[in-house]
């Protein structure tokens, strides 16, 4: 029989020191800049607090009942008696073409990931392209032959495409969007607002890859090996993790705004505070490295093949360790715990045994990443 | 009972002249460019034959089995035992406001538009927009507001979205992206293959509207009367027309490239041919006038919010009826037939007796229409 102390046990023993011996957080609120800002700049487009503010205050209003759906990366719905997830991004990250990937299998890794999030395997994706006039026709084929590959990967078809040109200066080569939808199996309720007290958090492996491999190649960095992106599709990996039980809480895909992002949006949805220990927190060395020399956190940056689960205690090893069993889950890891102190706060027990919050992101550290 | 001679009464005898007494075609082949552009130009995005090119010689073969069904704007497909209409397109049209709507209610009655050719009524959308640094904040929250707007009128909830911001100098102000998803009514199977030899080719309204509303503003024309977009959600059109009949056999929004592009894409799908008498195709006098002092052929001009149906021949005067009992189709006309004659080409007969090939267009006449 599992024995989650022991699964824990380290991290039981200081997760209860943090969040009983934290400081008073309750006269803390979250830094929302509720500020009027006239036209748009780049941190709305960061995956923080400013662009969750974009959304709030100027796409939710206007399309009125569906303002807390159209918050979410993927919609759950039902049509025709099939549940289905319904999900799409755009994508104008530059470089198009960086070590571990390119934005042809980041659009349809994107797509794909926030489809599995809701637990539902992407059956089909759409593509849209916008090129820019005058980039070569090479570039858009590799992109391209990238999407096919990618979704062949990912078992996932391409039906229905849509292609634009905008003239010389007014797009950056190719921006592509990916629409996709898929089934969510029977029992699945995969919903950031189900995280409870108790749950446990695990992180799928090492994080940051994604954009530290940005950051090395735009702006020509060398951190003295390369770092290549994470970029991958999850679908295999939540299936194998379904398979243990359909009664998993959350998933997220922690991308823009990185895990401290993806955390404090699970925190507000569920009005649940959230404890993680900072060194169980997998940050392979050389993001650790190229972050340090940036001046970065870690936990702000992106990823594109990870995800964040919550985890009812009592099925957290044998999800644990079906994620382990998995090739893109080998490094996961239990990184924290949900709790009922500090409701919609995330507070990270430091290595030196103190404790801090780690907020929502404002804007973007590093914009176009995805 | 209804007397389809009396319905298409002049029109038989034309045809019938047009289609045997018509010079010989059989040597004739589409002039398909088939060349090698080494960079992407504007042509590639005007929805004619350069367009179609990208996508048989770039995308399609990348996404390998999807070939066929990745030049489709709108899939059918099933999933989770529902029959599903799913779409997308992105929307880069300049400018962002014109006569009669802007870029944001186009983005939603583009896609409710491609879903209801495939006899879908649209249930769920997406919306990705891709921001362009220093857009007024203004600007984005009138174009939210107007897709909420047309969403509302079109009954259609959007669920899911995405927001990117872009560096100044790599937009336009806002590009937008819809996907959708509808249910396919069980019977309805309507596809470009389905043409058949005796159908009647109905259009349902005054053509070239859109096109030259966004012209007259992009060039700062005047044509004496302030001409406005035709842009609207053609739904429940399509309901009223499947209410005569669920065996309609082809639907097509004539959007870019106009009604020549769409009577060629059906042409060249079923391998059959279509004639039209062109003094049958309603075109509106302003529009009519605009396209002669700028040289253009309205069959070309860009339409948001009308349909050509190809439909049975004994089903014709019923769905017309249909047709101009609803507000979207108090115009619609016959203006032509589907022949055996002339496989893959459309021919019209014209106001002095001659006949003419119509041309799928090659590149674009006007860029960034939608």
């Amino acid at each position: 029989m599992a024995d989650t102390d022991t699964l824990t046990g380290t991290l039981t023993g200081t997760l209860t020191a943090a969040a009983t011996g934290a400081p008073d957080f309750s006269g803390w609120s979250c830094p929302m800049p509720l500020r009027d800002y006239p036209r748009v700049v780049m941190g709305h487009g960061g995956g923080g607090a400013m662009s969750a503010e974009l959304v709030a205050n100027v796409f939710g209003p206007a399309f009125a009942s569906a303002t807390q759906a159209a918050l979410a990366d993927s919609a759950a719905l039902t049509l025709g008696g099939a549940r289905l997830a319904f999900s799409t991004d755009s994508f104008v990250v530059r470089p198009l073409f960086f070590p571990g990937g390119c934005i042809g299998d980041l659009a349809v890794n994107g797509t794909v990931n926030d489809l599995a999030m809701s637990g539902a395997r992407a059956a089909y994706l759409s593509c849209a392209a916008i090129l820019e006039e005058g980039v070569e026709m090479s570039v858009v084929g590799r992109v391209a032959q990238a999407m096919g590959a990618a979704a062949r990967a990912a078992g996932v078809e391409v039906v229905t495409g849509d292609t634009k040109v905008v003239e010389s200066g007014h797009g950056d080569g190719l921006y592509l969007n990916t629409a996709g939808i898929g089934l969510i199996p029977a029992g699945v309720d995969l919903r950031p607002q189900r995280a409870r007290p108790g749950d446990v958090v695990i992180v799928s492996g090492e994080i940051g890859l994604h954009g530290v491999a940005i950051m090395s190649v735009r702006e020509g960095l060398e951190f003295g090996v390369e770092i290549s992106s994470d970029c991958a599709a999850l679908g295999g990996l939540v299936e194998a993790m379904l398979a243990v039980t359909p009664d998993l809480h959350v998933l997220r895909d922690p991308t823009r705004g990185g895990l401290a992002a993806a955390l404090n949006e699970i925190a507000a949805a569920a009005q649940v505070g959230v404890t993680i220990v900072e060194r169980s927190v997998p940050v392979p060395p050389q993001v650790a490295n190229a972050c340090a020399i940036l001046g970065l956190d870690p936990m702000y940056v992106a990823n594109e093949g990870k995800l964040v689960a919550f985890v009812p205690r009592e099925h957290a090893e044998a999800v644990l360790a079906a994620m382990r069993a998995h090739p893109l889950g080998a490094q996961a890891a239990v990184i924290g715990e949900c709790v009922a102190e500090h409701p919609g706060m995330v507070v990270a027990r430091t290595a030196l045994g103190g404790t801090r919050v780690v907020d929502l992101p404002l804007g973007e550290q590093l914009p176009r990443i995805c």
